[in-house]
């Protein structure tokens, strides 16, 4: 049987990056969607606890569904593996294609990565793919491209688990990128400014819009660096936070 | 001049657990917090892009402003540092105290964490402060007498930055808590069920509910262990996500 190809994303059910990753996935195996009703960009990892959820029925074609979800990117990867597929095993998550960046500390933020890190959680191969290109009318070819090698090859097996890849893809066009290069998470942080605004009675209210900051523009084995010099940015993602050389100096500190 | 903190959390400006953190702060220095209108419980490390936010002032006391923003703590978080104290130095970021547990994954889906570390990134020491017990009637004081002791270490100096630290207090008479334990995240994983709801109209909805699954319970360094064996704990935490374990081993399977 073929296998069963997960695909969530943060852009929402009618995103174009969605239908990228969709037409990858049928490359494939058998492909269910649930995505979420309206934008979720930003979302990082949150959950949905004090609103009910809906979920609709968007389409059906041979071998894929299509589903949206009123909660965010992770909600629907926990509708996916713990209610609608709950006795299905599924083969991969495939989280995008994002349209823009979830290089670096954006990995915190993004929901299209939530998601994928989600599906990590429940023993699936887990691909997170975004194209630094935010525009509606972004070119989503070489991500579909470099989307479908990666895919191919997580689905041949062989990679142990648990398995979450933060893929990221530059903006050029096919032929003039270098490959791929799997690397590390380049350390910065996003700094806002907050643009202020009037509403039509006269109250202040604010729009956040931001910057990214390198805390390492020397470095060459790093996200940031990768997508810089044209290649398809792999960073493998594990979610233990703790700060583990901190552990002895902190236990002295605190006296325990 | 006493040093400034600020505080923030996710259960909203009305909580009982932000009294507790504002009077833990008041104890060492002047207080400034801005904390979500509404309660933002599992909402990560999400920011708000799509919405225009707004600023309330809530009220002043010598030595505390109070304010309620419209957007997640993150935003909260975002608006202090830059926005209304940017041009000060914050000393301190205080999160919470949170309604119920933030330990081992959790810290990934908190809200009161997200804020924390968001604060850490802008160079000030963070602590988020968790409560082992998310009813509305709970009883915070050991929560704030911890609260305050490592709050008042962290504010002593010393310690490097970056500093963030992932607080959880067990339900537990002050008196009968064994003391502080810094430890390690516990592995382990969310399992949802969906309950399942008609609307008036016949509509099926749901809501998310879930239970923690300990990957590690023999583990006797981690965070849920010294929870469950009387300790107050305490994650030093980091946002490095790469996996470095598995850099070279993809680099072989993706081929350059």
């Amino acid at each position: 049987m073929k296998p069963l190809i997960f695909i969530t994303n943060d852009d929402g059910v009618n995103a174009r990056g969605l239908q990228s990753a969709i037409r990858i996935a049928r490359r494939f195996g058998r492909v269910v969607v649930i995505a979420p009703e309206v934008v979720q960009s930003g979302k990082s990892h949150a959950i949905t606890m004090f609103s009910p959820l809906f979920l609709r029925h968007v389409r059906s074609e041979e071998d894929l569904e299509v589903y949206a979800f009123s909660g965010t990117p992770v909600d629907c990867v926990k509708m996916a593996f713990d209610h609608l597929l709950k006795d299905q095993k599924i083969d991969l998550v495939i989280s995008g294609i994002n349209h823009g960046s979830n290089s670096a500390i954006s990995v915190l933020y993004s929901g299209t990565m939530g998601a994928a890190i989600e599906g990590s959680f429940y023993g699936s191969p887990s691909v997170g793919l975004s194209l630094l290109d935010h525009s509606d009318n972004a070119d989503f070819e070489a991500a579909e491209e470099y989307g479908a090698r990666i895919v191919e090859r997580v689905l041949a097996g062989g990679l142990p688990l648990p398995l979450c890849l933060n893929v990221n893809v530059p903006v050029l066009p096919t032929d003039q990128i270098k490959g791929i290069k799997v690397c590390r998470q380049n350390k910065g942080y996003w700094k806002e400014e907050f643009f202020c605004r009037q509403d039509p009675r006269g109250k202040d209210y604010y729009w956040l819009t931001g910057d990214f900051f390198n805390a390492e523009p020397e470095a060459t084995d790093t996200d940031e660096w990768a997508l810089a010099n044209g290649y398809v940015s792999v960073v493998p993602i594990q979610v233990d936070m703790t700060d583990y050389s901190r552990i002895d100096p902190l236990t002295d500190a605190f006296g325990n």
